[in-house]
């Protein structure tokens, strides 16, 4: 079996251009000669469509577009695409996420998946039925086992503990599968891709039958795909692999046997580089944008913000602020006019002390004799957001807020101030993390001036400020949150593990009383297994408190 | 069987005061004589505790605590209240919604929920594994059908369209059940209580066995419960009815067959005038604040929320600010002082016009020769955020947004702007249902100056600028919009239903496009089927527009 594996790039809602890349890929296919066009899931609707779904006009739309590509098969060559598909009675949604399997200008079979996530990110049992039936698709001698990504993710020889009882994958092989397709949309986290293969090499490994397993790629939103597709020969061995983080387009031949190798996930902050910058670059074309804006602070994060907007939208495209004030470092001016011209990025300086003065002015009688404060502080962030929102609004930049996941778990960060913007590339990045990405990024040379990696982080929102007055050490509190977001770990048993109970206690009850901002933050690339936005949803009203 | 019915208002996660709660109205059912209390859905977490059911010292806490309300009670009055349960095995979530059947100091019965909600604000299969099976509690004499909120919503003889295949209560009832209990947690939206008041009398008609119908009251961030519980007679005549938006304790007794009367549902100002109130001071006490600020602009909006503000929490805990500008009317300075002097509300006014001075001054390198715009309107609007946010900091006022439903569907609002706030009173209102709501209250004379309800409406950011200028006409707007996102319909049946198809197709583009403001929105109080929110959910990126 000779299959084309096309990675690509969907936009969400865009079906028509969904349509035709799908199209000039099955057309490749047909020119490379081989049995069958593979397609990721839902590659007509973009993963995911969410409530448009709900929209019938919506659907027809796709329905008309899916009939559209089974018209244009021949007799040779199939296409296997994912898709949405309707099947009308008077009990649940009646909507599946299926794989359309078409030939000879049909869609011949429609097979749907069995398994539906919904936890973290994933809301699918919202949308989507379960397939009442497993079956296999008969094609050029082969019985292809065709199943939808988490189909693929309940092996119960290989997982402790499953999310459901059924396993339609296993289901496929006891039934004589000779070939398995899985079609995915399985949003990047770091890590994931190595226990993503370590999987599938195991079911390989059980059941010796070649196995296809193609993955989208591009960024939707918060969420990234990252690509790497795979091929497995019966054997287990892997013989081919797709591209990270972009669109690719390769053959695989199960009758060849050829062996691929090289690392299939690299470091944590080469990784992460090239996944905001595709976040970034897919957010800004999506949405019709050319040219961001950044702040700049003098400190780590805009400088690194900085960096992957010019990787993804090129230095011609990328403007920066400097707004000093008053608590303003010598310091953070220099490195942030050196960042610029490292990066050959174009810079204004707008200093905010006037507007602040005025404001103070203005707000001298409702705030008294009262000492200056927080108030005060949130200020200047907020002047700082309306400059760069005003220049938005005039030229058409997209603004990238800067903060990283330390601030956002820990409300260190202004409403409408610093948190303004339209996406936070780094918000799912710790402080700590944002060092190892800037360190690699100067790791042929400077690039990120020396003089941001070394100083102490400071919002300079007053004389001699600087992030540990209010914070506990980045290393100590990352490692803190770390184990309560994303291992799901509790106050115990971080305390036992890292000690200083009192601390801990007093950054995971911070963490949960400021949900209210997080409620208003802009939409954070995802990079790890548990983000904030949508995959993590905690009421904003709620006492639950660590006594 | 006598029952005593405790329509409570839990704080999720503040599982010690609710446990106080339930505690308390048990001891009161004791010295009623009653057979059996009962309290709502969730009553111990509060509902929806979200992913709080996540933790694991979260989980523990709440078994602790519903032990030791089992502990508490005595060998004749049975206690039911709703909690989490846990049953651990290898296979998904292991978590169940259930009611907890208390006596003899003991849990006597864990009924779990076996439809599990998962569309518009239902979130449950992420959490719930749905129950293994149904059965009845011998209790005195009776075999009480017990069941949790969707489980009595599913009766095939009554839906045209159902969402699940199975029906529980129809299982007990065909097991022999002499007494129904269904213990709910049910979104309040306008019109609903008349449906889930003709279902149930539906059920009840048909069966001929009484029902107790418990359902909770409060406010949770968005979502509003309005009480209302129902008891009805073995010939399906009403025999109880909980209060409207209030906590309530009633007893019904099965065997005296009294007859309630009165109506179902209010008119919609009525009701909706009740539930912000509701839902207003149930976020700022939830949440620890006193008091709420509010910017006054001199329309109807802001005079609106600080009506319902002042009824939340006294007048003596309302501020608010006028923020004139040059191209604010006389009228809305003169119209928001009355407003303020009918509420006897505190007011002061700060204008903005020195700031926005500066502001352009110090962006005049900037800006260069582009003419006033959008960026100049933004401007003003976001100084006004700026001051009410400085003001709320200072002072530790609540912020309450004014943005309403229109204003939130078109994206007419300025995000970090006007859409500034904790939260959003009347971000589920159209710009109609606003004026009504008025009018309502000023049913008995001038609450509200007539002047702010017959002026046009403007956001006075231009000269003589009006909504009208950017928006089509209110009333065909709003009408267009109900059909679009409450209905669910699509632009070809709306403009069937309405003519304009042009205009249509530019509205719901423009609500399409607009999601990225909605995503950094205040929390919107819900009172309609499809509020924006946590219960509609469209990716910010995406492409689907009506040509």
């Amino acid at each position: 079996m000779k299959a084309a594996v096309c990675q690509i790039n969907s936009i969400i809602g865009d079906i028509e251009g969904n349509k035709k890349k799908i199209l000039e890929y099955y057309l490749k296919g047909v020119s490379d000669g081989v049995d069958i066009v593979v397609t990721p899931e839902l590659s007509l609707t973009g993963y995911t469509p969410l409530d448009l779904v709900e929209k019938e006009e919506f659907r027809q739309a796709v329905y008309s577009a899916a009939s559209d590509l089974a018209s244009s098969t021949n007799s040779t060559t199939a296409l296997l695409f994912g898709s949405i598909s309707e099947f009308q009675d008077n009990i649940g949604t009646n909507l599946f996420n299926s794989a359309l399997f078409c030939i000879n200008g049909k869609i011949d079979k429609v097979i749907h998946k069995t398994l539906i996530p919904n936890y973290d990110v994933f809301d699918e049992v919202r949308y989507f039925e379960s397939a009442k039936e497993t079956f296999l698709v008969d094609f050029k001698g082969e019985k292809l086992g065709i199943s939808i990504c988490e189909d693929i993710w309940n092996d119960e020889d290989y997982w402790k503990k499953r999310l459901y009882p059924n396993d339609p994958v296993k289901q496929q092989i006891d039934m004589g599968a000779t070939f398995l397709i899985n079609i995915s949309a399985s949003p990047y986290s770091y890590g994931k891709r190595k226990n993503r293969f370590k999987m599938l090499t195991a079911l390989t490994k059980e059941d010796g039958i070649p196995l296809i397993y193609t993955c989208c790629v591009g960024a939707q939103t918060e969420l990234i795909f990252d690509g790497v597709s795979f091929c497995f020969n019966a054997d287990s061995s892997l013989a081919k692999k797709g591209a990270a983080f972009k669109e690719d387009y390769f053959v695989f031949d199960s009758g060849i046997g050829i062996k691929e190798n090289g690392s299939i996930e690299l470091s944590f902050p080469e990784e992460i580089h090239d996944a905001l910058i595709l976040g970034i670059s897919d957010y800004t074309k999506k949405t019709g944008f050319k040219k961001a804006l950044i702040g700049l602070s003098g400190g780590v994060d805009s400088a690194l913000i900085t960096y992957l907007a010019v990787k993804a939208l090129g230095n011609e495209n990328v403007h920066t602020v400097l707004m000093p004030s008053e608590f303003s470092s010598e310091g953070s001016i220099v490195d942030s006019i050196k960042l610029a011209k490292n990066l050959g990025v174009s810079y204004e300086t707008v200093p905010i002390t006037p507007v602040f003065n005025t404001i103070k002015e203005s707000l001298s009688n409702s705030f008294g004799d009262e000492d200056p404060g927080l108030a005060e502080e949130n200020i200047q962030s907020r002047i700082r957001g309306l400059f760069l929102m005003a220049l938005s609004n005039k030229f058409g930049y997209l603004l990238l807020t800067t903060g990283n996941k330390s601030e956002l778990a820990t409300g260190y960060a202004t409403l409408y101030g610093d948190m303004a913007g339209a996406l936070a590339p780094i918000g799912d990045v710790y402080k700590t993390g944002v060092y190892q990405i800037c360190e690699y990024i100067n790791r042929n040379g400077e690039i990120i001036p020396e003089e941001i990696l070394t100083k102490a982080p400071s919002a300079e929102l007053r004389p001699n400020q600087t992030d540990q007055d209010s914070l506990p050490p980045y290393n100590f509190l990352d490692e803190v949150l770390k184990l309560y977001l994303e291992e799901n770990k509790e106050l115990k048993e971080i305390a036992l593990l890292l000690g200083n109970f009192n601390t801990v206690k007093e950054i995971l009850n911070l963490v949960d009383k400021n949900e209210f901002k997080r409620r208003q933050a802009a939409p954070v690339l995802r990079i790890s297994n548990k983000a904030f936005g949508y995959g993590r949803r905690f009421p904003v009203v709620q006492k639950w408190r660590r006594k």
